[in-house]
């Protein structure tokens, strides 16, 4: 099997994995077999990473991106307050350093994953004359409450986020833990109407559980919790603009009823990630109030551009 | 909204998809929710084409790659006799004419997947400097009997395949139809005892299910069906070569009792798609028969070479 570095690096790889119980047929055939659990629907998310777009590997390092490719995609099954259930990994590396990239990448890759009880049941390793990308597809299960969706969103709602926000590129979006068992403490506390966890920028995420749900929001511009790294940007923006509209916080933006909010706050039981009202849903418009009235707030953040 | 065209193609998208009752969320927010079959586990497989590695663009057309996309992750699904339920896209596409090239590549994905009743129900569209990228995960069911494994061929076993082999290159490996239905046919008239799809070669492929089952072969060399398109290929391999060790048949390789195999050779239920035994399983060891006697055989095949 000489000259065969694929069929050996699954070997490898094989020899790595985490197993569980649920998973009858794990890497190695044509499709990997996952048990289900009764009754519940198949949450499924994918995100791909892209070298010189999402991440610089010299900077970052292979095992950081492995973590983060992983990472992004568990936060998604937290924002619907899911249990993830299985992970599958599709790499295209450069064909040169592949191998070891490859060994380094998935070092990353099951730490995230292994840190959430997700095994590596599959995938497909390739190689090209390109840049490394990273496509991560996870499987999970719903809450005892269901699916949290955007489009569910009530006016009166309170918008409540976890954490601070803005800045996440000095650190925070190379090594975030996804917000898996906050929201599933959240989703048992509470009613959640609405979730998203931040990717793209809070004015942008929110955005969209507001044309997800047919509905206006109201930011209040001085309860927004602005990170220490917003502020030491340093650049021609304001750290409150940094807070609106830098991607990849991966913390957790909700509505719920205004009174359920009001206990959250009170008794902050996310064990040191704070909880803070940031604004209210509304039936229409979208706007950012301070001291001296109402703006509106333009839906910016990060999106591919393409044409 | 304008400068975003990453929002303007989702909102496209959405327009064009397939909805189908078992898909209660969609595209359009953290993860698609799908309703999943009382006692049936969760098939899922992952397969990424890349561009200049797996495909010229320019020669087949996006449209043509996006069929090929979809097909070779359906077929993965056929080779378990399973039915395939959702599947999610992801695209890395290069930032000039990604547009246009999204929605082409978008229409063949929907082709392909519409054929077998398998709705888009979310993915991640990226654009950057690098070639284009498709990489699909698709998830499914067994059928009645379970999904059908690499690891279960039992020595004795008469091996199957179907249509002809070798020379895909020339045509076939880019509007093959994958196998979904006449695997499904088939484990239901007889006791298949393992499978693979044809993906990167005869001999590598069936070397997979023997590694995996912990047994030998033997393949009868006069018996393999040659195509057409091997006798062609014209080069310093003969057509049986070809056929031994050409990448993409997407052709069905299975193993079953020797009664049984007698059985769906006389019949040929596969209207129009003929089953030839090809070879056997043994105990150990891996030959090709001829009229002069065994042979070693190499597991030579398609791999992706990297160091």
């Amino acid at each position: 099997m000489e000259n065969l570095p694929e069929l050996e690096y699954i070997a490898w790889l094989k020899g790595q994995l985490t197993y569980k119980d649920w998973v009858t047929v794990g890497p190695g055939d044509d499709a990997a077999v996952v048990d289900w659990p009764k009754d519940k629907p198949c949450l499924i998310t994918t995100d791909m990473l892209l070298e010189g777009s999402c991440f610089i590997l010299e900077k970052a390092g292979p095992k950081r991106i492995g973590q983060k490719a992983m990472n992004v995609n568990l936060s998604d099954i937290a924002a619907m307050a899911g249990f993830p259930r299985a992970a599958v990994v599709s790499l295209a590396l450069p064909r040169k350093g592949g191998k070891q990239l490859a060994q380094d990448l998935f070092l990353g890759l099951k730490q995230a994953a292994d840190l959430f009880d997700t095994p590596i049941v599959g995938g497909d390793t390739n190689s090209w004359n390109g840049p490394l990308a990273i496509s991560i597809t996870l499987i999970g299960t719903p809450g005892p409450k269901g699916p949290i969706l955007r489009s569910t969103a009530k006016p009166g709602d309170a918008l409540l986020v976890t954490g601070q926000l803005g800045g996440s590129i000095r650190k925070k979006h190379l090594d975030f833990i996804p917000r898996i068992k906050e929201a599933q403490l959240l989703s048992q506390l509470v009613n959640i109407h609405s979730m998203i966890d931040l990717s793209d920028g809070l004015a942008l995420d929110l955005h969209r559980i507001c044309n997800e749900s047919r509905c206006g929001a109201t930011l209040f511009s001085d309860q927004i919790p602005i990170s220490q790294d917003a502020c030491l940007m340093n650049d021609d923006k304001t750290p409150l603009e940094h807070a609106l509209s830098d991607g990849e916080d991966f913390e957790l933006l909700f509505s719920l009823p205004f009174l359920e909010a009001q206990f959250l706050l009170k008794e902050q039981p996310l064990n040191g990630i704070k909880l803070t009202q940031i604004g209210e849903i509304t039936p229409e418009g979208f706007f950012l109030q301070n001291k001296e009235g109402k703006v509106p707030l333009q839906p910016l953040g990060y999106t591919h551009k393409f044409n």
